[in-house]
């Protein structure tokens, strides 16, 4: 990693929030020279506390992804650009369809626009989601099925990755697109359940409630442990063969729903499940069980995920048992 | 056609230009009571002399279709609202990034969003375009296959379909999305060669000039005529089975670009063809060959085009006899 990265200039957008933070961390292990632009915006998950070690060591800039005049400096002197910010919310997508469309498509576009004004050598590697594939009929998904997304996240994250295969094939921009399943672990926002719901369900627990699920909870979910997914996506950063790709990136195990939350239960050892009726805007942009073809991943970085779930999970409840109170 | 039309009200955005107001003509005809949004910017193809023969018996707005404010009182009192404004080159999309996803992606999303706040049972028939494809690997495109476009313009018509099949899935607001190939006739603009090449080359011939193909013109593509258009546009929209549906609207006929070119200049009985190397920005959103399978466009209507290329020339050639001087 450190012949890869290091005293690199690496810019990561959302740098503030669990997955930014945590590769800001690794990157900045690893001896690259690290920007970060994160407006803190309350509704999402960047929180100072997620780089209170690294805080004098990388520029950390508060502001806004959709202002060109930002981000054109940032980029022109960068070689890598993680570009992670975002309306994290599939749910919420649906109650904010213009910010949606801001955040998740055209500050894509913005940063394309920028690298090739400014710095078409800069390498964009852009979290995408499982969410681009909607309800999925066959029972391994890989990258080249069919792309139905149910919520107005999915269809922004998918009308950004076709920006980015555009920019790379007319532009010779690299780019790299990696689909996330479902990431978890320290550091990620529990503030609210729009946004991956292990670490939010370990708050829950932690404070003795009853943790609710829709339905029987028998959905497949693919959860992968942020450890993993950060060495993931900078595996695939520094993967040749990767440029101009679209890879999944999920642990390549499923879960049912319901036996994540009794890990969870299990782990903190507090809580209560109650099995309840789906609501009607959660079953509108619910995709069903999903499970995610890695062999790509594989392929191109000669490596699997590591973290169990409920090693996971024991981590990231060791976290917010010491750390909660930066998180509510 | 009366039967279906007659006396609904009907929106028709982008209505002053080539297949809006052959639309609304046509529409006009059965009975129809049309409201025309058209913001007449001289990029497009916006002419009040294309609705010289409805003007006082349309109701006709000269504003913008990005204007939540204009859209929403004009959606609340429509049945049908025919989609049709947009930038209208895939060339230009490169150069106006921002403007074509506001205009081609954005104002789909706004006149969703009117629709499910003041009027969910309105239908919304959106023009696509082939583009949305991109290279064509297949000897045949039916809607099934693979979108990767190659444009901004491809990216922004994919976004919209996107948009509006998750409108119709979540908040079933129905919705019939038409992929147009090559259409031409008159009304079509002829002032500049940034879109429908048929009047363009039809014009360069009237006038005596020297038409230039790139390449050796082998190219297939599949034109339509606009009367074959607008026809099957409102065949599509009458039919129950096509609500929710993505359908190719073409001839299902190949040409050669090179031959369509012969065509005009036998046609016209003037101008000259020389052939050109491909220039660099054509060249990398060139789709190549293209042929459409318009199988379900069959089925759906139980109907195919009916004009010859050479008969819609011949057309178009008389319009532009007459009219030149209102395009130019």
């Amino acid at each position: 990693m450190s012949d890869y990265f290091g005293s690199r200039n690496i810019l990561i957008t959302g740098g503030l929030g669990f997955l930014g933070s945590a590769l800001a961390t690794r990157l900045f292990q690893a001896g690259a020279r690290i920007t970060i632009l994160d407006n803190l915006n309350p509704l999402y998950g960047g929180n100072l506390f997620n780089v209170r070690d690294l805080k004098d060591r990388v520029s950390i800039r508060i502001d806004d992804v959709r202002k060109i005049d930002v981000l054109e400096p940032l980029i022109s002197r960068s070689e890598i650009v993680f570009h992670l910010a975002g309306q994290i919310s599939y749910i919420d997508s649906l109650g904010m369809p213009y910010e949606d469309l801001d955040l998740n498509a055209r500050a894509t576009l913005s940063i394309l626009e920028c690298c090739r004004s400014v710095n078409p050598k800069a390498h964009v590697v852009f979290a995408s989601s499982r969410m681009v594939y909607g309800k999925v009929a066959g029972p391994l998904v890989s990258e080249s099925a069919a792309t139905n997304p149910l919520s107005l996240y999915g269809i922004h994250k998918l009308t950004s990755e076709k920006y980015l295969l555009m920019y790379f094939k007319d532009f010779g921009i690299p780019v790299t697109i990696l689909r996330l399943t479902n990431p978890f672990g320290p550091r990620q926002q529990v503030k609210h359940d729009k946004y991956s719901l292990v670490g939010w369900f370990i708050r829950q627990a932690m404070e003795g409630r009853v943790i609710r699920v829709f339905g029987d909870g028998s959905q497949l979910r693919d959860y992968i442990y942020v450890d993993d997914i950060v060495t993931s996506m900078l595996k695939c950063t520094a993967a040749p063969d990767a440029i101009g790709e679209v890879v999944n990136v999920g642990s390549g195990r499923s879960t049912r729903f319901r036996d994540m939350v009794t890990a969870v239960v299990k782990q903190v050892n507090r809580g209560k499940i109650e099995y309840i009726r789906w609501p009607d805007d959660y079953e509108k942009v619910e995709t069903g069980d999903i499970s995610v073809d890695i062999s790509k991943l594989r392929r191109l970085t000669a490596w699997a995920p590591e973290y169990s779930l409920e090693e996971g999970i024991r981590r990231t409840h060791e976290y917010y048992a010491k750390y909660l109170e930066h998180y509510v």
